[in-house]
């Protein structure tokens, strides 16, 4: 690529756009972010030397083209996001040129700065560079790396790759300031081309050339004084994010900085794909589409409608029929369901943007005042708030209600969106309750009953579609604790949680059918406090208990089954199933997943007729 | 107070002085940051009227002054921080004038905005009073909560409490930058005084009656765009944080802003007295100490050193050794015993700031380019790096030591610094290795191990000194995942972590001696992964397994021990020892605390005895 000409370069960049185009209209992905970046992952990899020089991408769901660029143009990237296909994110165990491997966001610029302080300890010549969309900066550990900057190290390149977009439309301050950097005339009185102005300067051909950036005198008689700058990082910008050669140039002075620079680059979410450019937010990331039309493959109607929308819409009653009650998100109003409060009862609705601990101390701050908020994160991000959920919520005892979707796989996003940590951590806290509901009702049911409890509840439920079971009008509290017996059988009690209540119900019916076989089904509703009534009494009239959770085993669901049997002095045996301790990876669908480490259904019954075996718990 | 003149105040703010001097030298405490912020704690109970209006105390160790002008002057004020006395932090079971605790820092922004988005929704007319050091804008917290300031609500009061000090001497851009609001000639051509100001101004006495904040226009001619201004938070500030008066006016007029502003009050940490002032760092939180000279009244020596000095220098060795080898503190340099890095090998030392979000990336980005990162982190605060833990460390199976102080019981600070969760949430992380030493001298075996290990690893240790094992000259590797047999026996095996394994040693002995039962004696030294093959011989050949840990009991070790009997089939019981499923209090010491909850030696003597004599385990 380097010794192509400027028009052999356009045409690179068309053809990697038409690529991006291609391969996600056939597995959904982060289009938009990627379309946005093309020329400028191009003018890094002109300008830099990797794996040598190293990049981190924040968040990593704009490295498509960084792939397509090292080498990564073949059939994985083809099948990108599914079983034998590349990640739909950086990563490490891909290729050496992925520095640092990201998922969540907001941690490129830290993890850069460890490397550039490693460069600067071993005494090499690496360059580390950071790219950072916008919406990083309003995450807390950007700005706690931010602050950090000048006394880490005097060389780095960060990148702030700003298209005003999060995954939704960006909040807060920093957000209008960079917009005011970029529209207000008095800013426009920056260099847009850091080249062409140091040429108006005295002597600033002569510093262009050793690449010194100039001093800070000269550069605040054009540049009022940046937010960035009272941080220590010189600022530049802003800069045309889709003009390769301008980019080019800024990068190579960049390189040559002997001081940490920013470069404020703008750039279009979904530049040079008209339907993504209209919707920013559905090709954020996409399903798989119809290129001609960007309209969705996916089929439309009558599937079931997903747990984000149930909730959403449950939400939007109960807040309509209670002002005290409020949504919040970490700028995922559509992932969560939450737009449709957004758009009915959007008084009662805040985005705060991708600052997960913000959220739910701000849901803390809100519970002491008699609202009652409801924080929907995902299971995997909310693991940001941990230290909130233990030292604010849960020990102030405040009724806040979590709800926590994608709890269980994210079957093509990969390790960092599986949300199979979420029971093994809240599990450990005092004053949690937590539940999991067997389909769209009651999880409905369930929100009624953690928006009365008066103290922190937690309610996670799967990503996608549940089992199509229709929402009753009025929803009906739970009583705390209390478990749901579905079936009675003898033999053995399948304890399920979810999703995983269809799958024991199937197990039940094939051991009926295929062993003769009686087993008891349990929707355990409660994941703490766990039923121990009902878990002892089948303790007593089952030889074996099994349980059922899309989560990890260590200190899960299973393990309080343990944990109370042990308790009680009962030595009832305990089969525990759920995800072992390892991190899974992305994969075409759940199924595959289950498939890959033993836990389809096949695999289940396999075990649960292995343990029935064994000489202590035979008949 | 509100009738008193100004000599009757200043008298009172002399009084207040002497007590909290008294106070902490019989208990100990935050004396420090109490003596700098008497007159400004003052200031807000003149003008605001709590429990109405909400204070938020950032941390919160600074309320001392504030507990004695809510009616809280009485003993439990001249026991605080023991048995019966009031919490060091502020606390809402403790006090209506309490309006959010906290232990942890950077939290009161955040909570604050909270309660002023609940007095907008709900349509009421308190105000809302943040109280932030200047070590809070450190944490990534406080800097999401500023750019959600104006989105959520049109008035809030922060006061920006600067001295300069978080524990240590502060760090990062932000620190810099307030110290150059304070010294910079151009900068001090802010007003000095709201009020004094506004009279100059054309219609400024107008202004300050209605209390409307000036526009933005008239500001910037005498203010340079400031940091908060960008964020959309009007400044005031510099303000003398001593001149009672001054802050009163001040206060009067934040008061009466319709729109968020931010006062900087410089204040100075140990105000009046002089020790403190001389040693802010040691009089930040002290011991008991001689009032007259300042001198610890602790016995000097020859008491086992602290764990965190027993680290601290073995960390020196490691670190002279091999130039790889990196400590990092998040603004915790005497606390964690890095200090002793910072002093000697001050190249491979770094403290970010109170920033456990950043230091653990950073740490990520450092061991991907070949340094080995020494994450010390209390326990507790470790929490706020949950994610960072999962999503960057563990799954990239990067290799960082995190020594984790304050395992166990903080006793005198309490509910928020014991670190009674850690072994639960590491356990359920895949790629941890976690463990725990009997003594110092295995403290620093497992440092080697861990710093050899080539992925993540996780030593707890408690809160102050160990059995007093000297330190061998040259460390031993441990072998992963096995265990150490210290007595063998026959009925019971007793398997403890950490100081319980001196504990084990002696229910073992009063077994023997009272009950004619022989115990045998492991120091388990490896919580994850645990010494299966050992635990399943126990099994076998004991009737009784106990395990012994500091951490809460859901999902801990004993879990462990449960998990790896279950998954073998094996049935025999297992009694677990550990903190049960509630939030500990602060109490005088450990034993007063274990005793409070079942945990003495004789509680946990008489757990055994009973469990023996169950039918199923009796012999």
């Amino acid at each position: 690529m380097r010794s192509y000409d400027d028009a052999q370069l356009q045409e690179l960049a068309a053809e990697i756009r038409a690529k991006l185009i291609e391969v996600t209209s056939l597995n959904g992905g982060h289009l938009g972010p990627n379309l946005g970046v093309v020329e400028l992952t191009m003018a890094m990899h002109l300008v830099f030397d990797t794996p040598k020089d190293q990049f981190v991408f924040d968040t990593s769901h704009q490295g498509y083209v960084h792939k397509l660029l090292t080498g990564r143009n073949g059939p994985e990237f083809d099948q990108v996001r599914k079983t034998g296909g590349f990640s739909g994110f950086l990563s490490r165990s891909e290729s050496a040129h992925d520095a640092f491997g990201a998922g969540h966001a907001g941690t490129a610029l830290s993890a850069a700065l460890g490397m550039a302080a490693a460069r600067d300890q071993m005494g090499t010549d690496e360059h580390v560079v950071a790219l950072c969309g916008d919406a990083a900066f309003t995450c807390g550990i950007t700005m706690e790396a931010l602050n950090n900057v000048t006394a880490a190290t005097k060389r780095l390149v960060i990148i702030l790759n700003d298209n005003e977009w999060s995954i939704a439309k960006n909040v807060g301050a920093i957000s209008k300031y960079l917009n005011e950097l970029i529209t207000n005339p008095l800013y426009n009185r920056l260099h847009h081309d850091v080249g062409a102005l140091l040429q108006k300067v005295p002597g600033g051909e002569q510093l262009l050339k050793i690449g010194k950036n100039a001093e800070k005198g000269w550069k605040s008689i054009v540049v009022p004084s940046s937010l960035f700058e009272q941080f220590g990082v010189r600022y530049f910008g802003p800069i045309d994010g889709h003009d390769l050669p301008l980019l080019t140039r800024n990068l190579e002075f960049a390189k040559e900085s002997d001081a940490p620079v920013i470069l404020h680059i703008v750039t279009k979410k979904g530049k040079g794909y008209r339907p993504a450019l209209e919707k920013p937010e559905s090709f954020h990331g996409t399903s798989p589409f119809e290129i001609k039309s960007g309209k969705s493959k996916s089929k439309p109607k009558p599937s079931p409608e997903n747990y984000q929308d149930v909730f959403g819409k449950a939400l939007v009653r109960f807040a309509k029929a209670d002002a005290r009650i409020v949504g919040i998100t970490g700028a995922m109003p559509s992932g969560t369901g939450l737009i449709h409060l957004s758009n009915e009862v959007p008084d009662q609705f805040y985005d705060v943007g991708i600052a997960e601990e913000h959220a739910v101390l701000f849901a803390g701050g809100l519970a002491t005042r008699g609202i009652r908020p409801v924080v929907a994160i995902y299971s995997t991000f909310l693991q940001r708030a941990f230290d909130q959920i233990i030292h604010d919520i849960c020990l102030q005892n405040l009724p806040v209600l979590f709800c926590m979707d994608r709890a269980g796989l994210s079957p093509n996003d990969g390790a960092t969106h599986h949300g199979l940590f979420d029971i093994a951590y809240v599990r450990c806290v005092p004053n949690a309750v937590a539940m999991q509901p067997k389909n769209e009702d009651e999880l409905v049911d369930m929100m009624h009953t953690g928006l009365e409890l008066g103290c922190p509840a937690f309610i996670r439920y799967p990503r996608g579609a549940g089992n199509g079971t229709p929402v009753k009008e009025a929803p009906q509290a739970l009583e705390v604790g209390k478990a749901e017996i579905l079936k009675k059988g003898e033999d053995v009690a399948l304890w399920a949680l979810g999703p995983m209540v269809d799958d024991a119900l199937e197990l039940s019916e094939r051991l009926r059918v295929e062993d003769g076989i009686s087993a008891s089904v349990v929707n355990a509703r409660f994941i703490k406090p766990v039923d121990q009534e009902l878990l002892l009494s089948h303790a007593k009239t089952h030889r074996l208990i099994v349980t059922l959770e899309d989560g990890v085993k260590a200190g899960g669901f299973g393990t309080a089954a343990l944990e109370t049997l042990s308790e009680a002095e009962c030595s009832t045996p305990v089969h525990r199933i759920g995800w072992p301790d390892e991190f899974v990876e992305h994969g075409s669908d759940v199924a595959t997943l289950r498939a890959s480490v033993g836990l389809s259904v096949d695999d289940m019954l396999s075990g649960i007729r292995k343990k029935l075996k064994t000489p202590s718990i035979a008949v």
